[in-house]
């Protein structure tokens, strides 16, 4: 269950409180490429994008948000460093929220005036603390720790707060998987502000979803986060596919059938790798928000595939069908996904 | 930090107390096709696995395992279902330890003679506990819970400790990662016995590795498990690609050198994708412990890339050389990979 959190409006979308976790990626073309951002975000979005950030490093960048916006369907979320102006900009022309981190827009009086323009349109703000640029004094006295990450956001905080404005939430990041843990389980503890959760500069998709689904799968286990980015040097689409499984495997959200498959040993008599990999390309596109067992031989099908909607256990040449682990039918092996497809459609 | 466990010994190899987390993996060969068992083992060896399982479902394949064992550096644990004349046997034939799940091969009696048979022989056990073959009277009581799982295993481990014998580790496993996580830490809050983690049935290289990496990642960040094996369909070597890349994650265990690179946005003029998977592939043979930071611009690159030992940040053309966090030259962007690895190479 999830740890309480306040909600916070960035355009039509609510965060934190009772809502889900919801899931965010980043756009990787030009931001002044209109054409070529919109169709990202539009793919991104049938993957289950629902909240989009954008970099906005200049005036081009900020003019291009309205063309953008009114073609796409989920809240965007511009992306800022060094100039607190193009944030103005920004939310000027449409964006529902911008991302700073206050440390590189000039300090307190600019992440000000930034906060209280955010205040009189309506708008939200992600205020970002990064391991990577943490102020000198707090880096000299405490080194690159969590506590240091949490002071360093604390220390934003508390003139944001002074405003009245409170339609924010806070990510703390680092590029060690312990670090984020720690410090956004303290930042939990200390406050309910909303969390965005990631792990920075991730890595590959092999490592970076490793990492991801350690650093942001931890903390999703013990209630944190209200939104999430797994942050992948990869196609923006990966991340996506990514963060949904965290987020299925964490039990807290479903979108498209879960395959779950038994590891391979001397026990097997068919190639339970392929068809597993077959299985799950097979319903790939499903809607259908299923549990499906593919598993490898007597030993150990008929009892996992109880805590399944349908499964296939393989023997020598034939294979079982199961629903909700009554077995349904005998099935010829190379008939088995065929048949396990028609069960399933059929419903 | 690891919370404490006994200590207990698998043939050549301690695990538990203050030995690091042990990486282990399952041979899916025919268990009696020797030179295909052996092959596998020595390139699992090779991989960083440092305690080998394998499946002896027959009098055949336990009559293999002297050959097997004679040819292999790391122990061996035989995997028994159903008859526990086989774990005898096999422990006879000069496995290091069986694993055994006490409700499927006949309950305490026949569990009792194995337990005699490993404390007389000087083996170790693992006692499985695996969520898709709870007793029925508890299932009753309780459902799938982790207290559940839990109570499973202590009824098991009464009967076990009553004589004497303690050369044993324990495994609570089911498919649903909350689940796992949440029997293996109520599990550690009751007793000092090593655990063996991981999730069972994960599914693809794609889930299971997500899975895999939430869930032994999660109990690893609090500091539970003695050794872990990642579950995938897939072939072992696979596992544990995916087993390294979680310790090192955690910050427990090094093997090799770590690339983190940032994502892809608009402010990167490089091809980071490219480049970062090029680094990885480079250094996948290396036997440097080392941290290398792949950067796609200024903003983030030098302030994250001080963390790193050595690190790349890319430009219009040109790249910048790091060194823990010192600008050692500017390269072209060519040349910037083969530079990176001819400083790292140099050292």
């Amino acid at each position: 269950m999830l740890k309480h959190t306040r909600e916070i409006t960035i355009g039509s979308v609510k965060l934190g409180g009772d809502n889900p976790v919801l899931v965010q990626s980043m756009t990787n073309t030009d931001t002044r490429d209109v054409q070529a951002t919109v169709a990202q975000i539009l793919r991104l979005q049938q993957r289950g994008c629902e909240l989009i950030r954008s970099s906005v490093p200049d005036e081009a960048s900020a003019a291009a948000l309205p063309d953008i916006i009114r073609q796409i369907n989920i809240p965007l979320i511009a992306d800022i460093h060094f100039d607190y102006r193009l944030a103005i900009a920004a939310m000027k022309n449409g964006a529902a929220a911008v991302r700073i981190n206050p440390g590189n827009v000039g300090g307190k009086e600019k992440a000000l005036e930034v906060i209280c323009a955010a205040k009189d349109m309506g708008k939200a703000i992600r205020i970002g603390v990064n391991g990577g640029s943490l102020e000198a004094d707090i880096l000299k006295k405490q080194g690159r720790t969590a506590k240091a990450l949490v002071d360093s956001a604390m220390r934003q905080l508390e003139y944001i707060e002074a405003t009245g404005f409170t339609n924010y939430k806070v990510s703390l990041k680092a590029s060690s998987v312990p670090l984020t843990v720690e410090a956004c389980t303290l930042f939990a503890e200390q406050c309910d502000i909303p969390q965005h959760i990631g792990v920075t500069e991730a890595g590959t998709v092999f490592s970076g979803t490793v990492k991801s689904a350690m650093g942001i799968g931890a903390l999703l286990l013990k209630g944190i986060g209200s939104t999430l980015r797994v942050s992948l040097t990869a196609a923006p689409e990966e991340e996506l596919r990514v963060a949904w499984a965290i987020l299925q495997a964490a039990g807290l959200r479903k979108r498209g059938a879960e395959v779950i498959s038994c590891p391979t040993c001397a026990r097997t008599d068919i190639d339970i790798i392929s068809l597993a990999e077959a299985v799950e390309a097979r319903l790939a596109e499903s809607d259908k928000q299923i549990t499906v067992a593919v598993m490898g031989c007597v030993v150990n099908g008929p009892g996992e595939a109880t805590e399944a909607d349908y499964g296939i256990a393989g023997g020598k040449g034939v294979g079982l069908l199961f629903k909700k682990g009554q077995i349904i039918k005998k099935v010829a092996e190379n008939e088995l996904i065929n048949e396990l497809m028609a069960m399933i459609e059929a419903e």
